[in-house]
């Protein structure tokens, strides 16, 4: 990771890769995962070779931004990040985020509540986890996990859950007004390719420490995840907090198609250094 | 303070005081705080001496339902208290809440937020203060002064501040769906009364302490506060975190309708002790 000054041109970039909107998820309208191919690499017209270049200069632009983020002081933005095991949430993480400062970026991930956590309303833990002012917070996991795993497992009954996706919404339209833009994305891989990828754990020493055999009890209840993804998208993809379903069956094209919606979003802020004091006269002695 | 046995018999108690649900500001109905005498005590046919006992009463009956809520482990509490300078909010904390057990009620303050709270939306600070289970948390002061002196001084644009009326009340719906009772007291003294409590925090040594100049320029901008506190009560009132006006110009009929009010609402929530765990057998050893 490198921390380079700003550059001073802006270059037109990522415009290989376009009709990222074709990914958002659209409130009111109606939403079917099925529609989505996890293997589709529909915007870039190109193979994994051929896009490296393209991403290099996502990567160099969205560290050049983060910095602009953090000297600008006015935005917070927040990343969540779901997806079923394996679908590559933290390699996600690491690829797209190699270069930009931790000074201005955290990564918050949400595992098993602990009990003080599970004392309070199932959105405490997250709420206290949202960036400050110029911060970028990327979510590894996140509240929706309150109408994932909780629903799947009926950790609480269904009319108490079902009131959540009014809450998520609430609490992402305070965030919103008072200045966050939030981006959640779903990383959408096919049951086949869960499979590979968890046999690819198994077969390789390095991969081994990764593989939890509570990842199986999981993956045996697919298609009730995916019925809950469904319906958590549908439900709280809103103007100020959009879902975007993300391709993700190859590892290349999940990264492109991610850095490249954050950095749309980004120069979309209209990021500019603050003001500089007034300096008439001052010296440095 | 005292921490006893809880008492086996519950004595109906306070009912000399009926009617606190005149106090009650109604959802949806029209409000105005000119309809709320300052110096009422017309739920009590009484005085002062009158009320003592009436108000140890339910000052031990506080004292067993906290220590019930916190055995019985399924119950939060937010208890909010707003009023201008002097109308008694360190008062009536100190009076109601001697008895109660320290490790189940706590109270958070509120005085202007530090940095790392402004560079957070501003319900940030208030969520992570909120009662876990079986707690009693007091709001001194609260997430309220974001549309009080917020308004008043003009610290964000109108547009900004007025949407936070909704902002507050699905924060509050969140917790109330995630089993908090909320109450929310507005202690109403007469700007005459401010003037009296404020010469006489000048006049004694030992409460001069507690006089702030800043407290002047807040009370030269009294109508505004009134406007402010009438709308904030008339827009955040609701079924499951209402608001109550009590008149706080004689200090002993507020602690006595406050006491009252939270009685009531422990009593409704049905607290009991956990289900004993099967202890057949079991011998201490």
């Amino acid at each position: 990771m490198t921390v380079g000054g700003l550059r001073a041109k802006v270059r037109a970039i990522g415009d290989d890769i376009e009709n990222t909107e074709r990914y958002r998820v659209v409130p009111g309208a109606s939403f079917s995962l099925l529609d989505y191919d996890p293997n589709g690499t529909k915007t870039f017209d190109g193979n994994k070779k051929e896009s490296q270049e393209v991403f290099d200069r996502l990567n160099q632009r969205l560290e050049d931004l983060q910095e602009l983020l953090y000297a600008d002081g006015r935005h917070k933005v927040l990343i969540v990040l779901q997806g079923m095991d394996t679908a590559g949430k933290d390699g996600a993480i690491r690829h797209i985020f190699d270069r930009t400062n931790p000074q201005g970026v955290k990564v918050a991930s949400f595992k098993r509540p602990t009990p003080l956590e599970l004392a309070h309303d199932y959105l405490w833990r997250a709420h206290a986890q949202m960036p400050g002012s110029g911060e970028i917070v990327i979510f590894n996991r996140s509240h929706y996990e309150d109408v994932l795993v909780v629903r799947v497992d009926a950790l609480v009954p269904e009319e108490r859950w079902r009131k959540r996706y009014h809450h998520i919404v609430e609490l992402e339209r305070l965030l919103a007004d008072e200045g966050t833009t939030i981006l959640k994305f779903f990383l959408h891989i096919s049951k086949d390719e869960q499979k590979e990828r968890l046999e690819a754990r198994l077969a390789d020493k390095e991969k081994l420490w990764k593989f939890d055999k509570g990842d199986l009890a999981v993956r045996a209840k697919w298609d009730a995840y995916q019925a809950a993804y469904e319906e958590a998208l549908a439900r709280t993809s809103t103007s100020f907090a959009p879902w975007y379903v993300i391709p993700a069956n190859k590892k290349w094209y999940r990264n492109l198609v991610i850095s490249k919606i954050i950095v749309e979003r980004l120069e979309a802020l209209g990021l500019k250094h603050p003001e500089p004091q007034d300096l008439a006269g001052v010296t440095v002695v």
